[in-house]
């Protein structure tokens, strides 16, 4: 057995306890209605905190584990992308696309030039959508650890360090050393923002937001696991 | 000035010659309607194929260049993403997030588990319609060369060569001596696809095949532009 689901033990979905899993109504609803699993239909479970096994569907019952659970440390380094929450901007997209790359933190941010002002009820619930739709592209990669995603916070009061670098045109490019990147909204970082920030660029190209957020997730998981 | 538009310059659109602008109907719209642009403002104009100029935009006369034409040379070491079409796809995300994050040339690709098998009229519709997705992301990203978006072509075709790879689980490492990446519908290539192809890996998660072209296109440009 592979020491993560690679997609060929069947659709993967999560459980709180995969040595004595319970379904969700909508997990099964998916696996029965929307994949047409039928029983004996190999999946693999995980808790999204790094234990999981192979299990057979039952149409009429829990799932059926086949192995032992397997446990997978967490990522050594693990590396997170802050993007500023944009007007008009797809926030879904991004987390989307970088819970699949496989990024272990996410922070949602508000910045100077961002536009977006929420307050704190809309910000708790566009949180808990975001969640929902990580969970969603984390079946469909067969992670077995849940990204976290953080509440969304000012990027201003985001503490400089050494590991953590800002996405600016014309900054340097990136190294292993930085496991944490800030993407701005299009207008561009604030002077008060960037302070104190090493400086990453990104491209030739004026990217989207949404697309340096993206290839920041890209670049960072493909440095951390050693593709590049 | 710079030698490329950053986006400080205003806007971007192409022309047939920058030197003598001529706005097509639906910029000139773009300008004056969606963008609101008042007489004098600044943008700039490229021809895609490396020249450009600044301008001021008129409402009521076409565009008045504010400088030579800078003409900017090609890429030196061009880098390509193939990607096969699949159903229920998004070609056009696709396209556009490539054209953004600079990627020279663009090849769509039918594989043997594809399951998208379009006529040829379908086929040159579908790729007019990449062209015009491409050339709006070149306005959007300010590039000067317009990627070139190949027809369509079976991935089974393609000859093998050193600078070519294919995207398969458990692959290589990928590094600047590859130019060109194919990345496989959902189900994989077929052991005929991959018969001759170096192999490199996009990933410990299981990637959407959109998602998988986006990090192959993320990758190829940091390497050639020596930003990672």
């Amino acid at each position: 057995m592979d020491e993560t689901p690679d997609g060929r033990g069947g659709p993967h979905v999560f459980v709180a306890d995969p040595s004595m899993p319970v379904l969700g109504d909508d997990d099964r609803h998916h696996l029965a209605r929307v994949l047409r699993l039928r029983d004996g239909d190999p999946i693999t479970m995980g808790d999204g905190a790094g234990r999981w096994s192979p299990a057979v569907f039952r149409s009429d019952a829990e799932p059926e584990p086949t192995a032992d659970v397997v446990e997978v440390p967490e990522a050594g380094s693990p590396v997170a992308v802050g993007f500023a929450l944009i007007k008009g901007g797809r926030p879904e997209l991004v987390v989307q696309k970088l819970t699949e790359l496989g990024v272990d933190r996410i922070l949602p941010l508000t910045a100077e030039r961002s536009v977006v002002r929420w307050d704190a009820a809309k910000a708790g619930a566009q949180v808990e959508r975001f969640r929902r739709v990580a969970r969603e592209a984390a079946m469909q990669s067969r992670r077995v650890w849940l990204p976290e995603i953080e509440e969304v916070s000012a990027a201003r009061h985001l503490a400089a360090s050494d590991g953590l670098a800002v996405a600016e045109p014309g900054g340097d490019p990136l190294d292993g050393s930085i496991r944490t990147l800030l993407v701005g909204p299009e207008g561009g970082w604030t002077a008060d923002e960037l302070v104190g920030h090493r400086t990453v660029g990104l491209g030739r190209t004026v990217l989207r937001a949404e697309t340096a957020a993206i290839a920041a997730g890209a670049l960072l998981t493909a440095l951390r696991d050693g593709r590049i």
